[in-house]
């Protein structure tokens, strides 16, 4: 009987004595005269399985002695339960068949690599722990969202992330094109458009928003789930060139509705990741960063505290504390900012309501005050901020007047207004930067080590 | 007590007799004189749900009958079931609250549209029956495929969109640049693209595969689901530039473990929508395709026959039937031929393997004939081909070969041949184009009408 590891781990009682097959690639051989131990991963789970042979009983021991580390084999033979040792089980081998051999220049022996180095194999790097455990945590995490907002009927919407319309700042956009960049076409010195494949200017999307709010207000609860660009050259921790985000949209609800549904959604993730990713968040926890599962724990039973930003403006002047950033009323809240209050004042999670508006994009609601916007961000501990979100502007005369405030042209936002004219309702929603929430939750602290294959400026190998 | 119409519609009796407020557009008003009947829809469930407006229990009467379609209302009043009605239950109104108006020119009166009109208003169609029903089970059958996965214990994937590397071939690829396309940088004659975003060209992948690959030798089974692209200038019902892809690939396993994952997986997703999304099929059988409920069920109940693709030829040649396209070893079987198996000689869905080497790619594992390669594709009635996939070549030397042969230059695959080189072992996968896989549950026959926001030649609004 073939068996994969994450059931075998499941519940190895069940197969006390029977005799299994396992596939998997090795980790590490350790031999004496008479007895060998293999370690084997299969990447069903994160812990490998101890294969034991003895000279005496498993065919062709001495050739088996010899298996290079990264080979692929399967292994048979007799599961054993080991309450004493340091792995609940072990299989006492019988028989190994050698499925891919590994050659001797194998980048991945058993020695500590550095991050940096790993990013140069990041075709080969998945096969390590820290791997292993960072792209389970994120496949589950993944799968966690998707299941949270299914659960409570919410339409996972696909939005386009090719998008033409002129109206986005395309400075950090990247531009889509089918034009032969030797030779661009040009018409009266302009690019001639017309000749591209969509017959106009195309960029990468950098939100869904404006296109879910179209299906909100038809299907009231909907999510947008998928990848993300900016071309921004900024070469930092926490900065990658394509990104996935997962932006959620709720209609007849107002930013109060946004605050509880992005900490219901928090805490399911994190909860979902300490029943389904143990293994994983220990190893975290023991090599990358010691307080990983108590933050984890910690943020997944908070109360998440909500003040607004001028309280929060008022708490930073008061507490005295030096910052680099200036704390007066009207500015951003930077990092430091953020950090401070999340970790120094409040000691937990934190949303930062009713940002001043002209620090905020035109879409967002201005409250009765005519200075304020229905803005939200969470601020984590040893992150700040995690979401960002707002209730929208669904009052047509006011947006408009944002909009002429803000020198924007009403002609490409024609279907968005359109919104605001037919049954338009209070909505809200927000954006998660999938990756920031990877970070998060596995300690990894560059966005390069939670991307399966980053993209960065000057750098998009593989 | 606010209550959403997915939950008043699973147990309608649980609230007999309950005063209840529901949000929702109001999809169509009739009035007598003393009673009148708004069907309100809330986008939580396929079916709306009857308001009753009674002349001297209705505050504001006179008012209310006159809502305009398209208006976002709040509506409180007591559950009454209805056994003997059309509709199990209504609700009898006390009082109504206006939550956004909708203008007359409000361009979903109602009456038929007709789907093309509808595209000219994508941010207004996902109101309409026909898109409520099309989108929530594209969501739906996007949750169902996470799903299956991730019980299978898959890791997901996210594989990069944007990629750089020069093997593939660009010709219906797009360009992603951020050069000022009225001075690209020029450098003796070629473009600079050292002076680009990623310091060469960068292409919109058409396929995570060989990514995936790397992931699956490292988790032994996993699974991508994204956007992918291609730059054809094709205008077919069947085609768009942006598309999703779900693409599993599984190690230690060969063409018949994937075709069992291939079916197993069509069998879960048809299940799944089924028993989720009764209403919705319901509505798509009696209004888009007649025999659509009858079709799921049969695919979801079948047996899938295997054949070669020479036992295909075979067949088809024998039945006497005359094709547009030729039906000699060593031609690719065209749609024609595809449907004719599954329709005509097989009655069901039938998987043809072991394509001619000729006519599949590179990466396909040699057969012993050294004619043909491990590849599958599964035909299903009404459609045709829905799964494209194969067994990867895992043997160093005879994909080389194949480069060879092929004129594929070995260097930008370094990466990709060293997970040959490293415990390679026998892998396979597949593609299933999600797109197609929802027309085909929802009998819509235009790719447009099952993307929210279709990108196609010339085409990018919203």
């Amino acid at each position: 009987m073939s068996i994969e590891l994450r059931s075998l781990h499941k519940d190895p009682a069940a197969c006390e004595g029977q005799t299994v097959s396992v596939n998997g690639w090795v980790r590490t051989v350790r031999d004496s005269k008479v007895f060998a131990f293999i370690e084997l991963a299969d990447g069903t789970a994160f812990r490998p399985v101890q294969l034991v042979l003895d000279k005496n009983e498993t065919e062709d021991f001495d050739r088996w002695v010899k298996l290079k580390l990264g080979s692929a084999i399967t292994a048979t033979g007799r599961v054993v339960l080991t309450p004493e040792a340091k792995q609940p089980y072990e299989i006492k081998v019988e028989r190994i068949e050698l499925v891919g051999d590994c050659d001797a220049a194998y980048p991945l022996q058993k020695k500590r690599h550095t991050p940096e180095y790993l990013r140069t194999i990041a075709h080969l790097r998945p096969r390590t722990n820290l791997f292993q455990a960072v792209f389970r945590i994120r496949s589950l995490a993944a799968y966690a969202l998707h299941r949270f907002f299914q659960e409570r009927g919410f339409i996972y919407v696909q939005t386009p992330l090719i998008t033409a319309s002129d109206c986005e700042g395309a400075g950090e956009m990247f531009q889509v094109t089918t034009l032969d960049l030797k030779n661009v076409p040009m018409d009266k010195g302009e690019v001639d458009f017309g000749k591209d494949f969509f017959g106009k200017p195309a960029n990468l999307t950098v939100s869904g928003q404006l296109n879910a709010e179209s299906f909100c207000l038809a299907f009231k609860n909907v999510y947008t789930f998928g990848p993300t660009f900016r071309a921004e050259n900024s070469n930092t921790p926490r900065h990658a060139a394509e990104f996935w985000m997962l932006e959620p949209e709720i209609a007849f609800a107002d930013l109060s509705d946004n605050m509880d549904l992005a900490e219901d959604m928090t805490k399911y993730v994190l909860t979902y990741l300490l029943e389904h990713a143990r293994d994983d968040l220990t190893f975290l926890n023991q090599f990358v960063d010691k307080g990983l599962i108590q933050r984890v724990e910690a943020l997944a039973g908070s109360e998440f505290v909500r003040i607004t930003y001028t309280e929060a403006i008022e708490r930073l002047q008061k507490s005295g504390a030096s910052f680099q950033f200036p704390t007066a009323w009207g500015e951003e809240l930077q990092t430091e900012h953020e950090r401070y209050l999340t970790e120094k004042i409040f000691h937990g999670p934190v949303f930062v309501t009713d940002y001043p508006k002209d620090v905020k994009a035109f879409y967002m609601r201005v409250n009765d005050d005519g200075k304020t916007v229905a803005a939200m961000d969470m601020l984590v501990p040893g992150v700040g901020e995690l979401i960002g979100g707002s209730q929208r502007e669904e009052r047509l005369d006011v947006l408009l007047a944002r909009m002429k405030e803000m020198g924007l042209e009403e002609a490409p936002y024609w279907w968005y207004l359109d919104l605001r004219k037919y049954g338009g309702t209070p909505h809200a929603g927000f954006g998660i930067g999938f990756d920031r929430l990877v970070m998060y939750v596995t300690g990894v602290t560059n966005i390069r080590d939670v991307l399966p294959f980053p993209r960065t400026a000057k750098s998009a190998e593989f």
